[in-house]
């Protein structure tokens, strides 16, 4: 494993009559691959979160189609299997429809998968080029939440590339990583892929975001999304919609940035993203929880929304669709 | 150990030449007695958070005081360890100050230090007298932070005393208990009391706070504090503050419990309270991490602060001194 930024092949290959995935959960203190050789073995991974962020969930879905191809397993149950392992994350659904309209050529679908797998990378870096321009000279401090760098979108990343590729001409100053309870993926993930991109970084407990944006040290929060509805509500890890209010308390740019597979205008308002629950033991495993795994960010506080195709800013109802 | 409520002696207790108090560190896993042999050791205690929360510590550190003196000990270095054993509860120099105005003699020290520890329990039942009418029938959904229990204040409690208090009155139908990273006293010490006192309640992570209010399912935000400045400005747990900002965008109360022995009237404003900052290995153990232990809400974000004195409503700069 080199220094320097993710490559996509890290995080999720389709090697022969495997799919071979970092498994992000025993990250940042081991890094080990995962081998899943059917279908059922990639849900398994997506459901246990081996492998998460929605365009890398898309990727590996769209893989392990192609392996039920090769291995000649029924295709429709395959698809049930893999759709059905996280219910938030809309490029599941879109990635599998891709390659449903593929056909069921083993070669052919083996291509699409990459193909899928290079498209979301070269998304990411259409998003970056998008997203640098908000980031004025002087060094700016960004919070980020939960990852979404190259491990959440099988390469370069999203929201945190975005931060890397403004580091990297350099605009930004710091980061602040919230950790991003219960599952901690900020300070596991996105800790982990900034010392490796050589960003400076701290990571803090997200109750703290508040405090340093109080006291001047936080000039943009930017963020991903599972899901934006077509008016611009964002669907996102838990804490995001606490940031947002935060946020605009202090009159700082809330920048959501995220590929248009996220976007589902068949969805008006944040109101119908079905919100995943997870096990209260992910939060106390001796005391009774709720685990709620996403909150809704309504467009009101998003101050622009980057994807691949460019800045969007509100009314997000009037410019999203285009 | 009992169900209910936990009794005063169970949280710390003067027994000869000891200082006797429950670990906190070790619960809800363990419940185990912590036996200090010196003013040293009781600051140790403090320090290491054994024992922790405003009042606790104050009463603690009374008892390492009255401890010293039993022994025979330097009474102006005794008094110098205990008071530098945490930098931000005003409630230390407090008791100090008591009992270094009580004289040298041993047993008037001993028997003013339980008084402390009496008059700390008293006030606290005080302060839910004066709280239970914030709260309307109809079932309260209270979202709490930290810990402000009978651990916290060694005996009844403060904002959570005026919580159990409130729903043994039939007016509370449930608690959200913040997790309150990084050292969890929500889900390890609220969550344990509030089990023991037979309370409804779910432990969420501190993200969640927003969604929950966001969804009505929050009706109060109750919290403790370290300590308030003249003006009304809230020192207490990192993390108070977003939930202030958090309920004020809401329109839901936050309300403030706390003893008069927090409430600092030579200190202005909260920019001037110190804030402790703690090792960043209790955030992460493999990364760069700041770790503020506490932030400062404005007193414009306070619906109201409740004292043994009373129920105080803005502008504080002329409620509190009275």
């Amino acid at each position: 494993m080199g220094r320097g930024d993710v490559d996509p092949e890290e995080v999720v290959r389709l090697e022969g009559d495997r799919v071979v995935l970092l498994d992000q959960r025993r990250l940042p203190d081991e890094v080990v691959e995962l081998v899943c050789r059917s279908a059922g073995e990639v849900a398994e991974a997506i459901r246990a979160l081996a492998i998460r962020g929605a365009p890398a969930i898309g990727v590996a879905a769209a893989m392990g189609y192609a392996l039920a191809a090769l291995r000649g397993d029924d295709l429709d149950e395959a698809a049930a299997t893999l759709l059905a392992s996280r219910p938030t994350a809309v490029n599941l659904a879109w990635a599998l429809g891709e390659m449903r309209a593929a056909g069921s050529d083993p070669d052919r679908l083996v291509e699409r998968a990459r193909g899928l797998h290079a498209d979301e990378v070269a998304r990411c870096v259409a998003m970056s080029d998008h997203a640098v321009p908000l980031f004025r000279p002087g060094g700016a401090r960004v919070l980020t939440h939960c990852n979404t760098g190259a491990l959440a979108t099988a390469g370069h990343g999203s929201a945190l590339g975005a931060v890397k590729a403004a580091f990297a001409r350099g605009l930004v100053e710091r980061v602040w990583v919230d950790e991003t309870r219960p599952l901690l993926q900020g300070s596991r993930l996105t800790a982990w892929e900034l010392e490796r991109a050589g960003v400076p970084f701290a990571v803090v407990v997200d109750g703290a975001a508040g405090s340093l944006m109080a006291r001047g040290e936080v000039s943009h929060v930017v963020v991903g999304a599972d899901r934006i509805a077509a008016n611009g509500d964002v669907a996102n890890k838990i804490g995001t919609y606490g940031l947002a209010v935060l946020a605009a308390h202090h009159r700082i740019p809330f920048v959501v940035v995220a590929p248009t597979s996220t976007i589902d205008l068949a969805i008006v308002t944040g109101a119908e993203i079905p919100l995943e629950r997870r096990p209260a033991a992910e939060v106390t495993a001796r005391f009774r929880a709720e685990n709620p795994a996403f909150d809704v960010t309504p467009a009101a506080l998003v101050t622009a929304i980057v994807t691949e195709a460019g800045a969007h800013l509100a009314p997000y109802a009037e410019t999203l669709p285009r």
